[in-house]
């Protein structure tokens, strides 16, 4: 029998062989199962030995199974599965569309505590790790401004966007912070902030055959709700240059909050993070907080949990007294 | 009767007159007294109608304060006092002494175990929030370096080092961190840092009548611990001029922890604090951390705790729905 924390992983894309990688570096934790909606004889795991079943065996494993980490998609998959994969099982996921997390909440909440598992979901960096410093930047000084930017980085949702414009073969597009807005912020102007006040938006394109670029570019720049609304530039590749100079998925942004105290003095606080693999970190964020569900669920807590409701030290390996001394 | 939490404030120094000014925007808070061990009608508090008594009335007071904010040095009076007003109050402070935070925590986490209350100790920004990201960073990014650099900003100790030398008359210090060792852990390079190569130290130094400046100056830098081991610049002033631009109490500093997950890539989280006026911005965090002590203490927590050891939506006035909708 093993000490260790005993994972399993639900979706086997990037971000589940990022979970199944961060798994691999942290000596408490245990990968004891991936499981799929695909066939599983398709799908090789980066750790052998590692069983490939079908989601629909998850619960006649739960016995075997401290957390599940589902690490399907936030439209369509996570909705569907975290409901009733917690139902079998402690569940961490990383849901992060924005503005349905107060239903989505209440759905695994209601399923977690019917069948007495605990589950934590939106973790990541953001919803979860910047989510995190609005709440502190908020709570610590009251009379101020939060902002965040996004980037530089590749945008999963608008280099979709771009793929489906008539004439484009392949494409990526970054989101990249606007430098002036975020001088003003960390200067305290608490400027008003719009989407393109923000951010821009550069895409690198590949024409299909016998397209035409100058209508591309017109249809990508004005594409309401991805593109309309900022400063972006369109830029044409060739397969090649898009293969060898934006294969990568760096991501990051930051967070700034800038407020004044009662006594008329100005505080700025900033977290920054610049992620050279954008699945690769979240997975990281997933695994800490896969430690903490098993340990709150040890203490038999059940329900729905976010990021806002973990204490830190929950998230390490390590013994609190140890804690306490080397990082206090 | 009031739904607003009620704080005590013992000591009222600089870090009390913050705590102070600090409830005063936060409308869930309420001051409801003040307790020092100087004599009470030498002090006026900001806030009129708030009483100032002796310290010996805690226990006398006890049923109406829910958490002492505790606001003396950590060498001298925390030690003494904290393990004492702990046996009649919930209590936070800001210990800082970070050699010995096992053993305060140990002495505090009995005494108030044994009264049935909570105390949060070592809470503000070094140690507090700064310890936090030095734990995120090392739950996250299992394969890494983590770096702290303070400044720029006024270091307390180191000032007061640079006024016990003979000829100094009045002197401020400003600890400073070297751009290229920040950079080089922000690349990944993990560069085996030392004092000196962390930090630089800048004195501004009034000079006593007669004193030789060359003779001060050889003194300062070659100063034990506090000195030697730093490139440090000794910059003569007038007491004018030092009263003019040197009589703010600017602190901050940075948090980096760069690392590889599994995968090969790098990550940097980088969190950053500049503030104005150090005891200010300790003061907001002790007070939103107040907050939290009370709502622990109310689920019938007893005991120590860290910042390690709270949940960071305990710090918010908000309501957790409210959080996840607006924040999350």
């Amino acid at each position: 029998m093993s000490d260790r924390i005993r994972l399993g992983i639900v979706g086997y894309g990037n971000l589940g062989r990022g979970v199944a990688a961060a798994i691999s570096v942290n000596a408490d934790l245990e990968l004891v199962g991936i499981f799929t909606r695909r066939d599983p004889a398709s799908i090789t795991p980066a750790s052998a030995g590692v069983p490939v079943r079908p989601v629909g065996d998850v619960p006649a494993m739960a016995n075997e199974i401290d957390v599940l980490v589902a690490c399907g998609g936030s439209k369509d998959d996570l909705p569907v599965q975290v409901p009733e994969l917690v139902a079998a099982c402690n569940v961490v996921d990383s849901y992060d569309t924005h503005a349905k997390i107060p239903d989505y909440f209440a759905t695994v909440d209601r399923a977690a505590r019917a069948a007495g598992h605990l589950a934590v979901i939106s973790t990541g960096w953001d919803p979860g790790l910047f989510s995190l410093n609005r709440l502190f930047g908020e709570a610590i000084l009251s009379d101020g401004q939060t902002a965040t930017f996004w980037g530089r980085g590749v945008s999963q949702g608008h280099s979709d966007a771009l793929r489906r414009v008539p004439g484009v073969a392949a494409g990526v597009q970054y989101t990249e912070p606007i430098p002036a807005a975020m001088d003003a912020v960390r200067a305290g102007e608490r400027p008003e902030l719009t989407p393109g006040t923000s951010h821009t938006r550069a895409c690198f394109v590949v024409l299909a055959d016998g397209a035409d670029p100058d209508e591309v570019r017109a249809t990508i720049v004005g594409m309401p709700d991805y593109f309309a609304d900022y400063a972006t530039s369109v830029t044409f590749v060739s397969a090649d240059e898009l293969a060898r100079d934006h294969a990568a998925m760096p991501h990051g942004g930051v967070v700034i909050r800038s407020g004044t105290t009662a006594d008329g003095t100005d505080h700025t606080i900033e977290y920054r993070l610049a992620s050279g693999h954008n699945p690769s970190f979240t997975s990281s964020v997933l695994v800490a907080y896969a430690r903490a569900a098993h340990r709150l669920a040890g203490r038999g807590e059940v329900g729905a949990r976010t990021v806002f409701d973990i204490a830190p030290g929950l998230l390490s390996p390590r013994d609190p007294a140890d804690l306490r001394r080397d990082l206090l």
